[in-house]
């Protein structure tokens, strides 16, 4: 029987009526005749409970521990969703990580996936079980701990089955209906996509549309699984979310699909560093072993062997890369004259797979900008997408105005 | 090294700020030089929150997921203790019934422990763990599914884990520190005894001296496994709690060790039943089959071919013995003119190893309800124990009668 993989995020189990409203979902997969495997995560709170409790207990905490606390909200969904299935008599059976076997690393709390052997489960569906409810975010490693993925580990969880049983579709079931052009709440005209590529669902993840775990998608690209993100509140229908798929399951590409932004990015600029081989080495070799996420990288002309050096970077980790610059400079790794950081910024991106076979984007975004009298302070570009950093005060503008630019609220 | 094994129940875990408690108990253990395993239970609240759900869910539950959500209480309690431990450098490692493997049956919320396997732990305890934290209540079966050993099934994993590990002592903290001669609140003179022998144990746990749970200590009656009860909010010393023992690790026994008694027995009586073979056989059976626990019997002497037959059951299960009873009459299986229920009873009971070599107890025991002017209405009696039903108005002033009547304020 053709296998499907539901996922259900924490807002979606919240309550025990949300949980039966969920099994309903699964009931009408399975009276398609699909054998369902169900991914849950814990009630929404409890493994932030879980997390508070392991804090205050030992801030440096053994992360085979943490692992051990915070994966027992995902069982109890698990036990909870089967017997709200078996309520509907339909024969399901739940299975913690340890009990499929999930393989992955020892690397508690950040676990890589290793094997998702599909014996134990297919002899179940082979008995009878039309559903198996899985616990997401959790596996066991080698030495028989149980780890976890990290959260959101439960987007990747759905994949990583989807994947080693070679489901149909991952439908992932959240508090959203879907991907959009941009976000609702700040452009009225934004529209849901029927389809988005895995690329362009990789920039806008880690861009900040928060619909989908990043590493998720990763997996669901080099395993070719269809996703589909759906809202568990509203009808179902079949048109209903927005799927991510291989750029060929696209018929016409946008040029460009959705317009990003984010707040809590900051401008970081060193005035005067010595322009010579190594210079940019030394200085984010030391931003990185300090864990700074670096962004965007601009280096402008040299004049008379100096140069200024901008970086962005999330704003909480400002004071840290300060301190992490500062002390380069003490101990005369880097040199500069000083360092100025704004965080007063926003970046606004513009994301679409066209882009690589249509040009004129960039011109046109900088053009609308423009024309809005927003100055653009950083631009960084890739294959699919083009980001700047602008005021923050304009990002709500210049969101609506590239929104109505590249035509979005018509796009397919 | 030597091993110790420690449980600490529900309200010894309830908030982070006990269980860092109960650590520094397990920390002066270790300092003795023991090897600690810690069975834990689930913070206070937890399982009956748990099982509230279950019964919200699926009031007919299948046991396997009723077993697979109780039993993460547990895990979390595992975890956090372990940290705690930690954090005070003590090398702890928490253990899920599964990663033991502590294998059962697979009578799920009922399971009958069937192995504990020493190695994984011995290996751990070689390689420098020194307390091994162990989720209480929880097993495996032989089909990989979690099973739990019904509720206070924690005092049972403490004493199955002492026997397997050949333990030195297994400790039972509690909210109580010992064993009385009878409850403190109703006799002001109750003392709390320094030994206790396993079968006097066994008849005031099973009438309602709930501090251990009655499969615990038949488990370490058979293992000779030393049970220690006593408080985890005191201070802690050498002459804490009370020591369940073998009888023969008793210099000298009390002729009476303890006066127990229950609110809850009802005294149901059948009028004018047929005095023949097989008539008690038929009326019990049907009790049995009832699920009613029937407690004292008594056969009147029978008067022209007819006679009464009292028996004791809770009181919560009259109605359901009224119905079989009725039904039977219904059905020809048995005869009687009527039946009377009297739910205004106690049952009380007189405790002691001592009674098997001196005589005169019962005697003693009926003459001073005499004196304080109380009816006794069913007499039952084994070798260690005299039970009396008795008015329940009366319940206190038989408590504090006998007490004195045996001098246990004195005893030792």
């Amino acid at each position: 029987m053709p296998v499907l993989v539901m996922k259900f995020g924490g807002t979606s189990v919240a309550t025990l009526d949300r949980i039966k409203r969920a099994a309903k979902r699964v009931g009408m997969e399975v009276a398609k005749g699909y054998d369902v495997i169900v991914i849950v995560s814990a009630m929404s709170g409890k493994t932030n409970e879980l997390v508070g409790w392991v804090n205050e207990t030992s801030p440096l905490y053994d992360a085979r521990e943490y692992d051990a606390v915070v994966s027992s909200g995902e069982n109890v969904t698990a036990g909870l969703m089967a017997l709200t299935l078996q309520e509907m008599d339909i024969p399901a059976r739940s299975w913690q990580g340890w009990q499929v076997p999930f393989k992955t690393s020892s690397t508690h709390s950040a676990a890589r996936i290793e094997e998702i052997p599909t014996e134990n489960l297919n002899t179940k569906f082979a008995e009878g079980m039309q559903v198996a409810v899985v616990a997401g975010f959790q596996g066991i490693s080698g030495e028989g701990r149980i780890t976890t993925l990290g959260r959101g580990g439960s987007d990747t969880t759905a994949v990583a089955f989807a994947a080693s049983f070679g489901a149909e579709r991952c439908d992932i079931y959240t508090d959203v209906d879907g991907v959009y052009t941009t976000d609702p709440r700040i452009s009225p005209k934004a529209r849901k996509l029927e389809k988005i590529s895995f690329e362009e669902m990789l920039e806008l993840a880690s861009l900040g549309a928060k619909v989908l775990q990043t590493r998720s998608v990763e997996l669901a690209m080099r395993y070719k699984v269809k996703l589909r993100v759906l809202s568990s509140f509203e009808e179902p229908n079949e048109d209903a979310g927005t799927l991510v798929c291989d750029e060929e399951e696209i018929m016409e590409s946008n040029i460009v699909s959705g317009i990003a932004y984010s707040r809590d990015e900051a401008k970081m600029t060193l005035g005067s560093v010595a322009d010579r081989p190594g210079t940019a080495a030394a200085i984010f070799g030391r931003l990185s072993e300090a864990g700074i996420n670096v962004d965007m990288i601009i280096q402008n002309i040299a004049e008379d062997g100096q140069t200024d050096m901008t970086f962005s970077c999330p704003t909480d980790q400002v004071a840290r890369a300060d301190k992490a610059l500062t002390a380069a400079k003490s101990d005369r790794q880097i040199d500069f004259k000083d360092l100025l950081a704004d965080t007063n910024v926003a970046k606004i991106s513009a994301v679409g797979i066209g882009m690589r076979s249509q040009s004129g984007v960039a011109a046109k975004m900088f053009k609308t900008l423009f024309e809005e009298g927003i100055n653009i302070k950083v631009i960084a570009t890739s294959e699919i997408k083009i980001s700047v950093l602008i005021d923050r005060k304009y990002m709500e503008l210049a969101v609506q105005a590239l929104h109505d630019a590249f035509k979005l609220e018509n796009a397919s």
